[in-house]
């Protein structure tokens, strides 16, 4: 997509690491629950996974935020767990529950999932969503499309479902490393795919989510966390030069610097737990950081919100930085205090 | 408890920051339920609170991993929700869902609150079971008592139950620092009584468990968890000079570094996700490191759990340090497998 020019957009500048004129701001999950406008189309859609793979109406959900606020991007609206489906690994939202999986729980569930070439075919009304966005966009909004992390994906499919502590996916990896291994090779090119197709039809920036990257002892989080997202990365600058890549490997800690020169991603997503403070010595020097208001101070709103906004963008704002909160926007969240935010942000100068 | 010689035992001399001959080694939640001896004096005991309040069934049940493991240290078996109950907020452990307490949740219901001051009444029976254990302990074996920080025991205090936000607790915080601030204050008053009791009847070290001091922002980590631990420190400074402090600042990541220097804490116990090699680098300089083998290591067993507890020993163990896991042992683990991991960290020398 890119013509060899200097990017325009806010969003491409700050994570070329051009410092910008105030930040580019979206939020993780601003498309969501708490906008009464999504909850009017999601109650019309069906399932959940229906309206993934509903074209028009995933194109309608990722613009209402945008035309709501003036956010300097929109993420695709879509799921972490199409990439499970598209590989044969049957997938159901339930109310109230989350994810359910009939778990792959060994070698044989593994060699059963079809192969991650059939991604792009299994998996293209989604295409055809991030087709319409970017027609549909703003010329000034950026596009982002996503995946999930290898290691993340694979907790959801070795679990079956969402687990405090992802004991399923890491008793299989301590019992069984090559298994597991060859589980975490399948999502690698799997994700591979499904990122290249969203380039394709139109994405102007990636990002991998690695929601429980946190919680991996070092070893095998530089085997199945760090090393994986790394591969990818390769692959895709391979295919796609000038397509940035922001991960997000929450809860990473001290290991984040590491697998920010590691894996060689453009932007690094930061969860609430990390410090800015320390995060500006030891990260924003290596690339563009992401982050990282609690999404629970969007709900406090008021003082509060405001001060530790400010302390983000006090200490971030000075080198290329996009804010962002530190995990997605809860549904509780009042809309007004989303907008008070994006005001506070955009009228922010260094 | 000093004479002012040198210390004897092998914990604490590691936490006097000398080198031991091999490091000592205690596992947190070493008495539980994975103990079938346990469970029996469990189902005899009627609930965890009773078991917790009954001083020869509390010290039977720290007893029974020393007898079966020789592990160089014994944690007082108790919760740290007994600070609350003391404090006169009603605490029930329902099987299978956890604690339960009435939510604290305004001015008025911190104000109802007991005086701290009550606490060493309040909880005599607890400290009872320390001078038995004293009594009881073989001389090597050093006895550690605990209570929960402030910032963790005020998520159950103000949420009524764990959840996996705090959200409860985070909003009051938000809404209402001042408020919430006043149950903190409370708190550290109430754990320096608890504590000193404790070191009063025998304790030797002190655990400090702050479970969920990674999920605050960094102005709310400051305020909430890093400054009570240091004032609960300082407290406890005055009255024992000699009495060394762990702190367990669960998921704290970067900020790990500046709580071990500005809390004062002689221990710092790092939890799963923290890097070895960077914990080596930034946090062993600052004082005794414990930890981190994943829980879940111990349930598999087999070469990954051998080969990650050496990776464990040989990054930390040519300086002070103590061998544990990164949270609690975990019910279904297996104890032929703790056996294994105990005889594997008393064989390898640096």
């Amino acid at each position: 997509m890119s013509d060899g020019k200097a990017p325009q957009k806010k969003l491409l500048k700050a994570l070329a690491g051009e410092k910008t004129d105030g930040p580019p701001i979206w939020l993780m999950r601003q498309a969501g629950r708490y906008l009464p406008e999504y909850r009017k189309v999601r109650a019309d859609a069906g399932s959940f996974l229906d309206l993934c793979y509903a074209p028009a109406l995933a194109e309608e959900v990722t613009l209402q935020p945008i035309r709501r606020y003036g956010f300097d991007a929109a993420i695709l609206f879509s799921d972490i767990l199409v990439v499970p489906d598209a590989l044969g690994q049957k997938v159901a939202f339930k109310e109230g529950e989350g994810p359910v999986l009939e778990p792959v729980t060994d070698a044989a569930g593994i060699a059963a999932l079809k192969s991650p070439a059939g991604v792009k075919a299994e998996l293209a009304p989604v295409y055809e969503t991030v087709s319409r966005l970017r027609a549909s966009l703003p010329p000034e909004v950026t596009l982002i499309g996503f995946a999930g992390a290898p290691w993340t994906v694979a907790t959801y499919m070795v679990g079956g479902r969402g687990s405090p502590d992802q004991a399923a996916a890491k008793l299989l990896a301590y019992r069984e490393p090559e298994t597991f291994q060859s589980l975490i090779e399948i999502l690698v090119e799997a994700t591979v795919e499904h990122l290249s197709a969203q380039v394709e039809a139109g994405a102007e920036v990636l990002q991998i989510f690695d929601t429980w990257a946190g919680s991996l002892p070092e070893p095998s989080f530089e085997r199945f966390a760090l090393k994986p997202v790394k591969a990818i990365r390769a692959k895709l600058k391979a295919r796609f030069p000038h397509i940035p890549v922001i991960a997000f490997p929450r809860g990473a800690g001290g290991m984040a610097e590491r697998y920010f020169r590691e894996t060689g991603v453009e932007g690094l997503s930061l969860d609430t737990g990390v410090s800015p403070a320390w995060a500006k010595a030891h990260l924003q020097p290596l690339g563009c950081v992401q982050g990282n208001l609690d999404p629970l101070l969007l709900v406090a709103g008021g003082d509060e919100m405001r001060a530790q906004a400010r302390h983000i963008l006090e200490t971030f704002g000075q080198a290329p930085f996009i804010f962002n909160l530190g995990h997605g926007i809860v549904p509780q969240t009042p809309p007004d205090h989303v907008g008070e935010l994006v005001k506070l942000v955009k009228d922010w100068r260094s």
